[in-house]
């Protein structure tokens, strides 16, 4: 039969701590410690296995009873105490402890087995009444509210009532207190004990109110209670949402942990605390935590007394329990030799003696995380392949921009979509040019737009952030924010913006009113997190450390995977270098086309009615994008450098106000109805499925032409000053071989023109589902690919990333995909087609270069799948250059290690 | 070594009939019928590699010389005539042919020999020397314009010159006339010896000054410089346009037939004529055709002098030379026994004896087709399934739609997309509304709109035809067009709609004045040809013949594939039961949404603002869908009907005018602005990509639900009269098993709900790639497959149906893509995702259906790919039924026959 249950006490456990799938984090950390011969009250744990049977028959294993029973009378006989004797009553936690923490996600119930005839017992045997009675209040309330499904408010009403009568007493005018007076003015430790009687009473009759039976005195129907409490809770709405966000799956179960109670309220030599063996925010070497003397676990938690420091100037637990410190340092030091990672622990002291009942891996901000990594491959414990994977990629994203303090106050507005990572305050402003004249100004804006346009960027640039009320997280918004390194939220439905009114409105929960922001006021936005807050919210600066950078040099020495940039200007080039970028894998030309006076001529270009009249326009920008390239080469010296000609369907070049129309054709001296015709022709109803990318060069061969002028004199001229140009010529949205052979003409006209231009790669984009298909034809002619995955998934799901917003939330939330696949790469679909393509193109050319260059360049679970199919690179914003590089890091250790490297994360 | 010339002639002939690759078609006619031992005048065929080699290099293949001079001598040798012997000279023709016939396309010469000796030679043994010298001035003026590329008009004035110098002689005034008066004033026949004489030498001085050279006197120079015009002909811009345009490779290449010339215009004994086995028109059996006396060929073509009938009332070729007509009616009859197809023939009558120049089946029109395939196999000449792939199913739509009637006078306006076949005339309306008053007024009236939406259905429905600006083969307007089996010319490009000032401006040529047609103005269109022409063009009715029936009946035999239509109402239903559908394969609950009051409750629903108040305007909704569903269960009793749940974003059932908005607000009792507001919250990007099909009803599962409510409420209806119902809901736009067990769920619910409705199947369209890819999964819940290819297309190639017109005709032309994948399936990228889907789906659920009800099951070509990958139907527009019919018994007919059974089409 399966062992469903698993003691651990007295140096011995039974559960094996590797499975944590069988006895959760939890239990395992319990089971580790117990073997390593550390002070751990006994206990069993039931297992996830347990669990998900009750979860699908809502009945218990068979055996479970006789094994809780078995367990339970060891834990006796170890403590000389039982279960129900009011002679030596035995007390137990009950807490939930899954396979990956959620912290306060499940339940927990402390002081089980108390009744009325065990409460004098523990008040007999603690010289203590009061602290027993106070356990046994404690229990009933928490029993009711968790096993019992009770609601915590009137129980807290009463003890309201019971701390004003005893404020009339001493003489205080309660009457007119609220909570929070009441509870200052009578703290928990100044209950007398026959109020605390009259307490236990009182919540009693709650229980007998809200379930019409009397509070079940039994500790074993009590037991069973909260067990089932416990597998409950891992169906809980909390729960549920929780794993959703953190990609857990509903198969793995809780295990439930039975433990015996120890105090840390039995006095002034009692205490109960929780410790870092490593500081988690900064990473630093020493013992942290916090504790408080005479006090339960949630008392530490519940914010009503001030926990104080472990370590530091006052009130510490090294000066007040010097013996009960000491062992927990030695303790500590010992849980990370054994674990080789920072551990989170949870101690309590009762009567001078050490008890630990928690330790797990700890919790820690990127910045402590890299530390803490780098520190303990000095240490000699990890390897620096293994301290590769103990670093979460996204958490580099806290070194690489502002970060909202986390002490700060704020008033949470709304929460969109994390589009592009980074805290910042401004000025709202909801126009782009405005913004831009603002900036001049040197005031700090965050631009307010319902959704962002190609016209905005001069205003992107100017503000600290931006904020849309639509668009998905590879938005233009969300896209060109995350180019540019700039805080963006995107996506925050509950905001409307009003362009007329000049307002943002914020909806806040049903029933408050509604809160409006003017073009003036001041607001902050949590890039990292989504979050919109009022006022100007203080943040941390960005920084990276000598930790970081030496982080980084053993991930280029692990990965076998190339990591290129996305950039479209030599700024842009230079940063991405800065963060490590061995070539661009996407400079998209149409960004060129925005600065100032060069719109003009994009527009002239596009309104011109005969092919001269296009060439005459086009003849005005070539000098812009040969300037641009140069830069481009110079900064990337030696490196490569994808040039994807224009993609975007013309019409994105066109204004739309009545202003900037007659604007435009009094500028190129054509009447606003040639303008206003020709936009209306160039309209699509579909332009995501439109005319663009090497559809445009198709109907109008001239502008690829000039484009590619511009690249080959510009390469001409950066290697006439020594530089070492590598320039890739690549094709957006191809769909066939005759597309690409009509293309690389073009290419090999203007090379003849040009003349000696050097060498250079010709490819293609694969960007759409019948590329992939046929990615054997293309290869013919194309000499790489690159995987344009934003699109690619666009087109594989049918799905808008500019109008998926509405929806894709909930299909997240509801499991209908996995995850957002504009975020990470839908690997199932999307993914398909990758692997196809890429042994379809090797098939037709052994050597084809591929690559990636789509957002999911800077994902790491893409990263990771990008390696596993063979990519020679990633491409990605110059800012997540890091993050793809400890990314690729890890996917090769983790090739190379196989799983038991990875279980080592 | 590879021979290239094969000879014909004295019932001999070298190369092989079969090899129409290598004689061409006409080589191989001429082969063919000088084996059959018919009046053949002998000649050699140069082959199609032959001109492949030329039109590669510039170069002859090694030895075409030295084969050239000997088949030259072989036909010398049989006439006793010598090539450029002035006592008894050999004249050839030099024709083009191709494997496939492209009338007009290419260049022939004729009287090639001649040379001021030959032609006193062909004076002296013709004893006419006016014959001779109009033989001689026709050679020299041909050979310049196709072998030198001298332009034409040269030649004509000097010929006018000299026909009004005899006219002047005559006494006649011809200063005034044009060339037509001065052709009627001295026709070709009453030129003199001396005008002829003066004739060849203008000619002659017009080729020197052409080309600086003289005219060629030597035949030999004269024979290559035509065997090199003929296979220069084969890359001349109308034969690559026609080629383009009936995808013929351009590595076919043409053959060269070099042949001894006859006289047909030797004097009244001599005739040249053209003539078909059968009527090529209604298919009649009986030698059908025209004939000249005293003429050439060309005379016949050239319109200047009318030909009379064969046979018929006067005139008669019968009459006039009765030996010669009895002669051919022997050739024809035999031929058509030989080759068992109506033949289209070309002849000469030299002095009283008949030659045959070509022999190829003859081109005829649908109805012809029909009755000369089922007659044939009447007289025992062709089986039933043979008689089945002689008929091309689009010739169908010529018997089940109205034809502008050939002899009709007209004058086009525009060319547009042939998007629903049928001519209809009426008057010009801009608005859907006004085009529904005046229908109801008995006016008939051509709806004409930039494109159409679904508001604008009952306008459609009530005009005679549709005229759109925008919009490809699969617009809104074209799909719903064919729905109603409605003449539609959609993506008109030439034709600017403006409806402020009600204008159709129709640009013409460059340079002559556009065309503006008002509202009121009449026009007429051809969706048949895309054709757009001003005023009321007279109609052929549609009409189905016995024939036709016969014919179906045989089709429907000979298939395997199941043939479906997509049809949204009762009415619908019963004409696709009329045209032999064996079910409703897609049936679009949307349609349904937009009838009088039905529109405003599904406007109320979409501004509900809870799920209440949506319950509550869809439980308007349900009575109406519901006794739809009955009407369609009731037509097609004992039939499965395929119904679509809703599928197209929200925003389409909005209004979008102010006058609309008003309306709706005041009808549903909101302001203004929340429908406006509601309307641009749902606005999107791209709504092709956006929130529509399944994703609406995982928002608002409640639309589903009534749909589903009243699907099976109707199904118990109608199986409570004695109907057998097999109903299949169809989800649509899903690309995840987890949708398909969502919307399962809502199903099942339902069902338990109305309580016992009987047997059905749940499926969903495979229209997404992602949802191709991971058809395993899909089969798990799915029970069947429709591929809906049309969106499929859409995102496989990335392209929007709506927006492609401005370039896919370009794509088309350059042969970038093979054909528009909107009209026939793209069997290289989309046919792939279908494939892999159908294997995937079978590996999940062995006995899955698998069909398709994008428009592509009306397809021939694809109706063949769909039978080839195994589907178990397509389902189309219902007038397209007959076509899917035939096109699923060719491609049965094929696969059975192989590669000979496809060869006799």
């Amino acid at each position: 039969m399966t062992t469903h249950v698993f003691s651990f006490g007295d140096g011995k456990a039974d559960g094996d701590p590797k499975r944590r799938d069988l006895l959760g984090g939890k239990g395992a950390g319990l089971a580790e410690m117990t073997q390593l011969g550390l002070p751990v009250p006994p206990g069993f744990t039931i297992s996830t296995e347990a669990c998900n049977v009750y979860a699908a028959t809502h009945a218990h294993p068979g055996g479970l009873a006789a094994e809780v029973a078995a367990a339970l009378a060891r834990v006796e006989r170890s403590l000389g105490m039982r279960f129900g004797d009011a002679s030596a009553p035995l007390l137990v936690s009950v807490r939930s402890g899954g396979r990956a923490s959620m912290p306060g996600m499940m339940d927990t119930i402390l002081n089980l087995g108390l009744n009325d005839a065990t409460c004098e017992g523990l008040a007999a045997r603690s010289g203590n009444r009061k602290f027993a009675l106070d356990a046994y209040r404690r229990f009933i309330a928490m029993y009711a509210t968790i096993a019992l499904g009770a609601k915590k408010e009137p129980f807290d009403h009463a003890m309201d009532d019971l701390r004003a009568e005893l404020a009339q007493a001493r003489g205080v005018d309660a009457s007119r207190m609220n909570a929070e007076e009441l509870k200052r003015a009578v703290p928990d430790s100044e209950f007398t004990e026959p109020l605390l009687e009259r307490m236990v009473a009182s919540f009693k009759e709650l229980v007998l109110a809200h379930s019409g039976k009397p509070f079940p005195s039994d500790p074993h129907a009590q037991l069973w209670g909260a067990i089932e409490a416990v597998f409950g809770s891992w169906n809980n709405d909390r729960a549920v949402y929780y794993r959703r966000m953190h990609d857990i799956p509903d198969s793995w179960g809780t295990a439930c942990n039975i433990q015996a109670m120890v105090f840390g309220n039995l006095g002034d030599a009692s205490a109960t605390g929780v410790a870092f063996t490593r500081n988690p925010s900064t990473g630093e070497r020493a013992l942290f935590g916090e504790w408080l003397p005479n006090a339960q676990g949630e008392d530490v938690v519940a914010g009503i007394r001030t926990p104080m420091l472990i370590r530091g100037d006052k009130g510490t637990l090294e000066a007040a329990m010097p013996a009960a410190y000491a062992e927990l340092v030695r303790i500590s030091n010992a849980l990370e030799a054994h674990f080789r990672d920072m551990q989170d622990l949870e101690f309590t002291i009762q009567e001078g003696k050490l008890f630990m009942l928690q330790c797990r891996n700890g919790k820690r901000t990127g910045r402590a995380s890299v530390r803490i990594a780098t520190e303990l491959v000095k240490e000699g414990a990890l390897s620096r392949e293994e301290a590769l994977l103990r670093v979460e990629p996204e958490s580099l994203n806290q070194l690489l921009h502002p970060t909202i303090d986390p002490k700060a106050e704020k008033r949470l507005l709304a929460k969109g979509l994390s589009a592009s990572p980074g805290a910042a305050s401004g000025t709202v402003v909801f126009d782009a040019a405005e913004a831009k004249r603002m900036a001049a100004q040197e005031k700090a804006v965050i631009l307010v737009r319902v959704e962002t346009s190609p016209e905005d960027i001069q205003g992107m640039q100017a503000a600290r952030g931006i904020l849309t009320a639509r668009g998905g997280m590879t938005s233009h918004a969300a896209v060109v924010a995350r180019g540019m390194g700039k805080p963006c939220v995107a996506g925050t439905t509950s905001v409307h913006v009003n362009y007329q009114t000049q307002t943002a409105t914020f909806s806040m929960e049903p029933g408050a009113p509604p809160i409006v922001l003017k073009k003036g006021d001041t607001l902050t936005i949590d890039g990292a997190t989504g979050e919109v807050f009022a006022g100007a919210v203080p943040t941390v600066p960005a920084g990276v450390t000598g930790e970081f950078e030496e982080l980084m040099r053993w991930a280029d020495a692990a990965r076998t995977l190339g990591v290129r940039a996305n950039a479209d200007t030599p700024e842009d080039a230079q940063t991405a270098r800065a963060f490590g970028a061995e070539g661009i894998g996407l400079c998209r030309t149409e960004h060129m086309f925005f600065g100032g006076t060069r719109i003009d001529a994009v527009r002239e270009m596009i309104l011109a009615d005969t092919a001269e009249h296009r060439a005459r326009a086009l003849a005005k920008l070539l000098p812009y994008q040969r300037e641009d390239f140069v830069g481009i080469f110079r900064a990337m010296n030696g490196l490569p450098v994808t040039v994807r000609l224009l993609d975007p369907p013309l019409h994105e070049f066109l204004p739309d106000r009545p202003e900037q129309i007659k604007d435009l054709a009094a500028a190129i001296g054509v009447s606003e109805q040639v303008v206003t015709q020709r936009a209306k022709d160039l309209h699509e109803l579909n332009p995501m499925l439109g005319h663009r990318g090497c559809r445009l060069a198709i109907t109008y061969p001239e502008i690829y032409a000039m484009q590619v002028r511009a690249l080959f004199e510009a390469a001409k001229i950066a290697a006439s000053e020594g530089v070492v140009v590598k320039p890739e010529i690549m094709i957006p949205l191809a769909v066939s071989k005759a597309e690409l052979d009509a293309m690389r003409a073009i290419v090999t006209r203007v090379e003849k023109e040009v003349g000696e231009v050097g060498a250079y790669q010709f490819g293609t984009m694969i960007e759409l589902p019948r590329a992939a298909l046929l990615a054997d034809e293309l290869a013919q002619t194309a000499e790489f690919f690159s995987f344009g995955t934003n699109d690619l998934t666009q087109a594989t799901l049918g799905l808008s990333r500019d109008d998926a917003g509405s929806f894709l939330g909930e299909y997240v939330e509801q499991g209908l995909l996995p995850k957002d696949p504009f975020v990470s790469i839908d690997q199932d679909g999307v993914g398909q087609l990758v692997k196809l393509a890429c042994e379809r193109g090797k098939r037709t050319r052994p050597d084809i270069k591929l690559g990636v260059c789509g957002e999911h360049g800077g994902d790491p679970a893409s990263v990771a799948f990008f390696h596993g199919v063979g990519l020679a690179y990633v491409s990605c914003s110059p800012k997540r250059l890091p993050i793809a590089r400890l990314a690729a890091a890890q996917a090769a250790v983790r090739t190379r290690g196989g799983k038991s490297g990875a279980s080592t994360a």
